[in-house]
């Protein structure tokens, strides 16, 4: 699993009893994972279609760092399943783990189009 | 099931598409499972411990309203595991669904605590 | 009156003297007059005209929840008026009252348009 | 009346309808209210008490500049009263006009507390 | 130079450390150089093309009041260059300066376009 | 140098020509140095202290998809020098770049220490 974008975590992303606000972590899960499909994809039209079941392993408070793992599971037709883990930087506790994300492909006319993608490629090879 | 808290649908609210970004509806969620259990259980300190898989039937756009409904499943000794239903309150269209949220009764000591509840209380009652 | 959309109070809701910002609490009472007022008059394009005088009775802090009531006062010919209260849902101790909300209802043309509405319905009677 | 706080108005800003939102307006109103009072009070510790009758004349639409004045009405003992205009830096045209904010001098006891102010003063003729 | 737009330090303010995010500053003093480049330019369409160096002198902290001063350094032919300088209203103690950030004056196509100003002109004066 | 952070532009982050706010793209550097040197130097207390010169070398719209870049410098003795850069991720183009960023290491105290690092270091080999 490849560990790409941080947060710092500020007042702004706590709870009322000051310590992470799950329902920020988990906008920042949704966000990571449509942007790393985006990338995989190379459609900017993508939707979040499902998450399997989420594990509040550990909480985390201000001043934490974490990072965000996204991992392709497998790639569908119209769609692709990415598996997720959130951890604290700094002592590599795990704070979630999400096993399946399906993020599905949107065609111009807001339906479900292929996307003709079988494995992961890296931009850099891309160029 | 009752419905209570509503969001009007603004465009900070949007994702990249201009739809209703997932990431925040799934922070309204945390938010009213977490108040809906404090007010069951009378005390401030409760967590976000588990959410069964989350099914987005249908999106939203900028101008819907959108209603949150929670409901009880279940009483534990020191957790209360809820279920979720969002909708947009004009056509009644179910927009997410959650079966299971397991909320944790906190003590003082950041550890999980008895909360002696067995059933659901309405404000009005106990006053 | 009948109470709605429940509001917990986070640090990103306090002013710099750690209450609830009252700026913020004003965003929330016109946010639910404009979508009560959507809802009843089944037409996205509405607007706040006018609030009577506003009584901030008393504050709230971090982790308190809040409900915001608000109850039809008149229907006009455009417009409609609402009264709103806001109170802590544990101490049902009063927050704010504004006895008077005239929402305005717009035509496609940004103009005053005739609503047809004469009493409160509710949503499922609709359907 | 002086003008001081200008705001560009952003997506972020706007309501369901994409006009600049009332409470975000409420909003900068409240603060631009607090911090006036708490330079002319030299305390930082002021809450809002109470507004008079507001009386929404115009809109704003994004990319607009608005500036909000402030000035005040009368110095009581332990408040102070401010009136408030809120209008467009282009055109002149008023937004919003608010004719009485009382806002209270709060002591370290979270008690009103007399302020021994009865004129406007200037920062720069402190110091 | 003349200061305007104040800003009273609130929670969602503050970095991990509790005091104010540099990050947020910036985001004030940028937002400011683009509104006094609208007002001056008579030009809704304005870009940030260059900051000099930053000079972080002092911090801030919750329930500060800061204030954001701006001065016309140039006048090019499609450009404005501007200096700022942010400060605590009440110790007169200076947070940041920028001596030079030049904006850009576009035309409908997305081009530098000359804009035909040489010197700082009131509103006042314009009406 | 080494792209971590990523970043899906939505209408929140737009400034009034819904184009990517300058300031927001500011707030995510400042961010990201911070983090970045808090992993580098085990420290939690730093602040941001100098930035060189900014260039604003492209713009961005809603969706694309940005990554941020810091490299090490130098290591001071209380202090490290960072550079940053960020791209756009489809295009590989490049939004903004900063020579030189000084984040200082800051004692119990709130004055500068010694932070006793010479090297980069990956959290990966600490373990």
């Amino acid at each position: 699993m490849r560990f790409h974008t941080r947060k710092w975590i500020k007042p702004e992303d706590l709870n009322a009893n000051s310590t992470l606000f799950g329902g920020r972590l988990l906008e920042w899960i949704d966000e990571e994972a449509a942007l790393y499909t985006i990338v995989q994809l190379e459609n900017h039209k993508v939707v979040t279609k499902y998450m399997s079941e989420i594990d509040f392993r550990a909480s985390a408070k201000q001043g934490d760092i974490v990072e965000i793992g996204i991992e392709v599971v497998k790639f569908g037709k119209a769609s692709i399943t990415l598996s997720c883990e959130v951890r604290n930087m700094m002592t590599r506790e795990t704070i979630i783990t999400i096993s399946n994300i399906v993020m599905v492909n949107m065609g111009e006319d807001g339906k479900a189009k292929a996307h003709g993608k079988t494995e992961v490629e890296y931009v850099k090879d891309r160029l």
